[in-house]
């Protein structure tokens, strides 16, 4: 399973480079993951419901070329690893000529309502289900 | 009674243009406005502490020269016009010619802890008499 | 004429109240302008060739009611008023039950490519043409 | 050589989890950057009148324990490593108990006035003297 996420560069995201900053990428990967986990079954409000979150441990981006202002580009969201404690998600962003300018990689533990690690297998199976079902 | 807060542009506050963008301004003034109140002795963490918190209903800018990075401004930060339920500031941004490059007021309804209107000189009286005296 | 832009709530724009801060306001209204300026017939990338570029001197916003993240919202935009050398534009936010959370009014001064006040009258008749008819 | 960059958290930093958000560090880290670079004797305005810059091809973050508002943070810096076309910046960041809350380390690629890749000890050869002096 793969979500493609459509994002519109805004202006203020430019810099005095004339292209997007580089702390704005943290903000569309997050768009993603929260459109990738809805649309496999477990989303943003499912999650509050159940005051259980993927925190973001780990944060690794790689800058290819350049985006600027105006501009559609598309993040393409998948499953990298997972186990009952973690996720990790893999991205990549696409300009409209195809070409890939950014990837990234985010790793996740699931924290539960105590603030503490949770396990997703053992607490909510059939949301494990769904996370093993994407990831293949 | 007045504030001085000390702000450093970023980087990122900057955009195509080379200038600080304007949606930057608010962030300045709530952090000179958290200052205000702070040094009039009813900080954030107090308000916090009895879920009560000033609601941003007006926001009016006026922008008159512009700011770029780096650069070092200072937001002048005064009380305009209150009463039990709310309350106005009035600001100024200075850069470090001592020329006023922003002004701007905003008003706030006093909101308390059950999200409804909160009258500050009956439930807060020592509050209300330490604005009244920052108005002086 | 009139626009509507839509804009989707994303996570990072709600604070710790739970609530889209008032700092983003600005943004979505630049957006909803520019998309106002594109439909209008003299977009952000004409205005860029001839570097002319509507500054905003005043922005002045009033805040009803609150939003949240997931939350879909509307900008509708008009031209307000104006002039050779200025213009107006003013703004309704409505969420997703068809209430007004937000309204705007920005106004503007045409600086054209020597960073001086610039006379879209005289300069882009065919420009102020469509403004006219906008405002109508 | 390392420096030292203090950092207040602002109310906006904070997400509706009470904790700054992720996308809000690499800001940071920037501005930390940015310290480090004018403390060596190589500032943003000097790399601004030569055309040169640090262009960030890679990002990575570790989060260890999250910040809030109102909290004051330092950022600790620092060279990983470097060659004549590129350099690794490596930081902390501490709250204020002294425990790291973050690390980070960014890869940089120096690019020129052509918008090409960029050798610092072949054309600033005092730079590059800077550089292996602060990195020892």
């Amino acid at each position: 399973m793969q979500t493609k996420t459509t994002i519109e560069v805004r202006y203020p995201d430019c810099d005095m480079m004339q292209v997007v900053h580089h702390s704005i990428y943290p903000v569309w990967y997050e768009s993603a993951r929260m459109d990738f986990f809805r649309e496999m079954g477990f989303s943003f409000s499912d999650m509050n419901k159940l005051s259980v979150n993927p925190a973001v441990v780990d944060l690794h981006l790689q800058f290819k070329a350049s985006a600027t202002y105006p501009q559609t580009l598309t993040v393409v969201t998948k499953i990298g690893t997972f186990a009952p404690r973690k996720i990790q998600l893999v991205y990549e962003i696409l300009n409209d000529s195809g070409e890939v300018i950014n990837t990234a990689e985010t790793f996740h533990i699931w924290v539960g309502p105590d603030g503490r690690a949770y396990n997703i297998e053992e607490n909510l199976p059939d949301v494990y289900e769904k996370i093993k079902k994407a990831a293949l």
